[in-house]
């Protein structure tokens, strides 16, 4: 049998344009290797989530009695958080397989090999194909840091795992992965120090809220060791021991050690190579904005081409790619990307960043204000602080915004919509945001 | 001293243009009787959710165990809830204090008389303004049952300051006020009737979603009795009887009546009636869609239009008067207006509701998904349900969208901005909504 798509991969891009290529009546056949959903749902987003929420829960108990609220104690059961954790993801998995079955995707829970464009072995196995769809995604990346391969060492998946706390944790890594897991162990009084490279946690990301944050997670007890270059792990007294270079070399100690210097698309094993596609300067498939490959019956989306490693950005490039083989035309925007940190207060930013903006050359005006000019801010974060910033052109079109302050995760939508949409401050503001809500901030600002 | 306008009525109309007209450049004096920000800020959307999100806080610790947290017991200072929602009340006044005098806002705490359109006298003195703004709210609506005149009975006000709890409480009128009250006092372990003369609680609302509300708040053990039409109140035993039409007359009996059958407009007592303004049937100011009267110096926003008695309109209101004033065009749009109810799981609405669009006669489409679809509602919500539901023109424009599930309040202006901004359901899908949110949901409706 021949099909219409062959895809690889069914993590976010994979199971997207699956479904959405089989709905437009294509024949459609998926591989994945081990559990639908990709990284994100099985060891990355989800999983972490829920995980936060939970530590979020013990947190905000423990908090109770500035509202009025009194538990006697608090403590949590980490086996069954992680078991709750695991139930979560079995049941999304589960949605996707019965949305794929629903909407006639063939499935193969197998490791797929590309001999040619046309053709896709699996086991003994050969599979023709019209269009191909690679969504192969990304791993951790583990630095070459002289010792690293003589260490014990927890990546997100193993401290997804952990049902017995370290007392000390040394996270190598202050980006999204690192901060969120710095939360988390320290919610449930791990002692964790983050060792970061960059001048600033969260690079990327807007500088001052990043440090706004840094401070906030200070407070709780976190140790931040910002410009540190790591020179060597190695293992002393049972303890896992990070050098890096200060005045010489200095150490810091700790029970458990967790990898998050970053991620990076993995481009082979699955013979990629032999489509001899155009890459990229970084060596990726090189893509035209409806996510085509230079040979045009091959698509590539999602971590694989390098671009943004997020599970949303995967899922647009997705519908796009579907979109362009169902012969519609849609074209990849790259310029309203939402970036979330799941940390309590949450962190999200949208477009330009000021340093961005800066480095751009665009001539830009910031406006910002404390999250407390929302009422419902006030109402539900007793002794809490955040901000909003926006960035906006000359001409008052929304470039970026920033947020600190819960629900950031769930808000930052709304300032996406209206950076997609070209709109300028003048026309978002006569959107009528309900009262009380802390969305409405984005109405102050813009005042 | 000749003022460029004079502002009756201190809340969110009112505190809203006055510092728009005042950064505009104009002379402006605002009087306020009570306190600024009015019944919203000072009795109404601030202190309920302020109080409403202690008992979430309340409520959640005592479902933690199904996340994995452990509190030992749980307890509640009402005196302490109290205490802190006035707290907050006044740091959010004082917040609009601050403001309008920053503005260089003229505020005098006393009661407007309207002399005529250029006159308004406060004690002895006389002010005089080339424009006059209007926005003296609203007022809680005591319904003529027989024996209401001879029964104790709260109103919100009161509700938002008890201390000691009754055992049982009757709330007459399932309409927003109503149900968040109900909400609350359920979850402080109050035995909560809701009588509606309705069928169904929430009217105006989504139906369906009204209905899936009511039966988490029956599971929770609210007791809900609708389409009855109360015939009196009286005292027996030391308990409040409210009886209604039913088989001939049946009794529910209370230890408190909470009266929230709903408000209007205060159009007596401070001279309005001296302008002589053109009315609408209801009896209320008519205006344009700049907010101007008949009289074209005078402005008359929120409540006292007698239209959608929020705060955010009146907000809204208050702009498009101000430009107006200050000689820019902006128009008041209706039709992205959001309504919310405070409850858990939070409820809101935004555009044509189904019953909406059937009685106007317009062809739609309704598409809904449970909240489930969302990744991030299953990890935060554990044993609960929710529902998505959005109503499409036929050209694929987005005319309604309703949700129940948290956080729904925060989550419906992105579909405000939508429906205001005349988006079709493709343009709406194209943006990147971060993942994992429960924001998606909408993406997941508009697939």
């Amino acid at each position: 049998m021949k099909y219409d798509v062959i895809i690889i991969g069914g993590g976010p891009a994979g199971y997207t344009a699956a479904e959405k290529l089989a709905a437009g009546g294509l024949q459609v056949l998926l591989f994945e290797k081990r559990n639908l959903g990709g990284v994100c749902l099985n060891e990355g987003c989800i999983p972490t989530k829920t995980l936060l929420y939970s530590a979020k829960l013990y947190d905000s108990g423990r908090q109770a009695s500035k509202y009025g609220v009194e538990f006697g104690t608090a403590s949590f059961d980490l086996g069954k958080m992680v078991a709750r954790k695991s139930k979560v993801v079995r049941k999304l998995v589960l949605g996707i397989k019965s949305r794929l079955a629903q909407a006639g995707v063939e499935v193969i829970n197998g490791e797929a090999f590309i001999i040619d464009k046309n053709r896709v072995r699996c086991g003994e196995v050969v599979y023709e194909s019209e269009h191909l769809l690679v969504c192969t995604g990304s791993e951790t990346f583990v630095p070459p840091i002289p010792g690293v391969d003589r260490v014990p060492y927890w990546i997100h998946k193993e401290a997804l795992e952990v049902k017995e706390l370290p007392r000390s944790l040394t996270i190598l890594g202050g980006g999204v992965i690192g901060v969120e897991f710095a939360s988390y162990f320290n919610s449930l009084g791990v002692k964790v120090t983050v060792v970061e490279m960059m001048d600033e946690i969260l690079s990327g990301m807007d500088r001052e809220l990043a440090a706004l944050l840094r401070e906030e997670y200070s407070k709780k007890g976190v140790s931040f060791l910002l410009s540190r270059k790591v020179v060597a792990v190695k293992e002393a007294d049972g303890e896992v021991v990070v050098e890096f270079e200060e005045d010489g070399v200095q150490p810091v100690a700790s029970e458990k050690l967790l990898l998050s210097v970053g991620r990076r698309p993995v481009v082979k094993g699955f013979g990629l190579e032999n489509l001899n596609l155009e890459v990229t300067k970084q060596g990726y498939p090189l893509v035209n904005p409806c996510m085509q490959t230079s040979i045009p019956s091959v698509y590539v989306c999602g971590d694989l081409t390098g671009f943004s490693l997020l599970a949303h950005t995967a899922v647009r490039e997705a519908e796009v790619a579907a979109h362009s083989l169902l012969g519609k035309s849609h074209s990849m925007s790259y310029r309203a990307i939402p970036g979330v940190v799941y940390s309590n207060p949450e962190f999200a930013g949208v477009g330009y960043t000021e340093e961005a903006a800066m480095k751009a050359g665009i001539d830009y005006v910031v406006r910002k204000m404390p999250m407390t000019y929302s009422g419902r801010f006030v109402a539900e974060n007793e002794a809490v602080s955040g901000l909003c910033k926006l960035i906006l052109s000359s001409d008052g079109s929304v470039l970026g915004a920033h947020l600190l302050g819960n629900p950031a995760s769930e808000l930052i939508a709304l300032a996406a919509m209206a950076i997609q949409m070209g709109l300028k401050a003048d026309e978002w503001k006569r959107v009528v945001f309900p009262h009380p809500t802390v969305s409405e901030i984005f109405k102050e600002v813009l005042m």
